[in-house]
């Protein structure tokens, strides 16, 4: 019988087809990605071709030339020359495309994911994203920031060195902001962080558990859009990433490794985007939301009326994604 | 220098990124789709095959065997039989898959599309969607109807055989409700529906008009998401697709012919989807909401950002595209 699953925190449903729905190891994609090597002449974010970024925001050193840089976007959609004031233009609203977009390239090696780096290599990335999250909040003019990783073509990128980005807008847009005002009202109603609750539910119930650590839990949504959809929920309450202690970024670093490297083995290294997911800036500390990761491997393709409706029609049943993954070994790691 | 849009009746942005822009041609599919025989021998659809489908729910007769056949569907994801009764588990609301999933089988002929059809049969096939969609709305449970369309892999079908979707749901999702209740705020601040005043206003500048004919208005939207994103508005207030009149429609296929006739020839035959929108079931003549129709063809890939925050990095100018598409002739018509 198929049904419909609300998305307790943003109030959307989605269809879980369990007619259509394949077998979870049915989604494991056909034809892999050939291997890239270790260093490409090609690459402008390959050590040697410094020289081919922006002058970077932030090196963080090695015993080599550097183990992660921060650059602005050579090919930025935003920039930060430009005023966030907006103005009419007839009946509509536009602003000059004011915002900041910065390029975190993950590792000197072109080969390597975050599925295959060591645990501490993830923890300095997201110890990265922290410190350039924290200095891009302090300007006036910016509200949101948004870190995420596209990995593949499907995912939206063609470049293939590990690299991730942070976008920063002086926008939040409904997309964001209905969310939060939805986790607002649950908050008015209930008196708890529906994130929070969620977290209770799902330790509670552990169906679509894939792992809980010290600090985090890793689980399948129960209203899942798409097969594997995976999230990653601090057990601390707090609105934004920026607000993790060092202790708990190691931590992340490693649940965040494995969960990709899960996905990376049970599906053959399926193209995905992950995001990160903060409440606005200056809002970090409202009890009513939840910082959180969002990871979606690209492996199926929304249609018409997904597009129209926003209702997502699931072809897997997120509880067997869990248990496949709960029951997959991570990918080897691949760093020395 | 790139700018921030936002569509006036939903709130939402996206960014218009004039620096990464290509020109609008260079949308151009790469490797056309092989032509399509007009008979297949393991097409589902095609005539002879009539057993392979479930019991028709309407025919629309011809010389020949039919003109258009609209069927359940065989791998319906919802189904008439169910419950809509809502129901907890733990803490999430959840729903049998209650729901009505038909297919209209648009012309005998597996080669054709809605680009290469009369224009005679599209408005046979919007005079189909509109008895359907009537006959549907009668059910008390069933609170929204949903018409699209899916051309090619991209847009999320395999099927080949010229086909469209209706879907209807006891659900009225977030994603749908949100931008109905802007413009109802829209429509108490201003007295006047978003939608006519977009209209309005498109027609004022026309410089994102592809096509205006007694009844409609054919345009890019001034904050199009993607690449030759495209939008028919009817220039007569209503809120669902129902509404229409016969006449209505015979200008209405024509336009749809046209527009698809275009961004065919224009972008070699590009996946895309189209969907009608409605207002839900006994809101069809509510003052702040319109009915409209809207093309997207798949040529860009959403990534993380997209995913993230809903603000889309168009790498287009809408302006660009508009006036790409208005100087296109449409395909040529392949119906006899």
């Amino acid at each position: 019988m198929p049904e419909f699953r609300q998305n307790l925190a943003t109030r959307e449903w989605v269809i879980i087809a369990r007619e259509r729905a394949k077998r979870p190891e049915q989604y494991k994609v056909v034809t892999a990605r050939p291997a890239p090597p270790p260093f490409s002449e090609k690459c402008p974010f390959c050590p040697g071709h410094e020289e081919q970024t922006p002058e970077p925001h932030l090196v963080v050193p090695n015993g080599g030339p550097w183990k992660i840089r921060v650059v602005p976007n050579r090919f930025a959609a935003l920039a930060p020359e430009l005023s966030p004031d907006r103005h009419r233009m007839g009946r509509y609203l536009f602003a000059e495309g004011y915002g900041i977009a910065e390029v975190v390239i993950e590792t000197p090696r072109h080969d390597l994911s975050i599925a295959t780096m060591r645990d501490e290599t993830v923890a300095s990335i997201l110890d990265a994203y922290a410190e350039r999250y924290r200095a891009i909040a302090h300007r006036p003019a910016i509200n949101l920031i948004t870190i995420f990783r596209n990995h593949g073509p499907l995912a939206g990128t063609s470049l293939e060195h590990p690299h991730s980005q942070i976008i920063a807008t002086p926008i939040v847009p409904p997309h964001v902001q209905d969310p939060i005002n939805n986790a607002h009202a649950y908050f008015n109603n209930e008196g708890r962080c529906v994130f929070c609750d969620i977290l209770t539910e799902e330790t509670d119930v552990k169906v679509r558990t894939i792992e809980e650590t010290e600090h985090f839990l890793c689980f399948v949504p129960f209203a899942a859009r798409s097969p594997f959809e995976t999230r990653i929920y601090p057990k601390r309450h707090w609105g934004a990433f920026s607000g993790t202690t060092p202790e708990e970024r190691r931590d992340l670093g490693g649940v965040l490794r494995r969960a990709l490297g899960r996905i990376h083995r049970a599906l053959n290294n399926p193209d995905y985007n992950f995001i990160i997911r903060s409440a606005p800036i200056m809002g970090e500390d409202v009890r009513y939301y939840h910082w959180y990761i969002l990871i979606v491997p690209k492996v199926t393709t929304p249609a018409g009326f997904e597009l129209g409706t926003g209702i997502y029609i699931n072809t897997s049943v997120p509880e067997d994604c869990a248990a496949l993954l709960r029951d997959t070994e991570p990918a080897a790691i691949a760093e020395a």
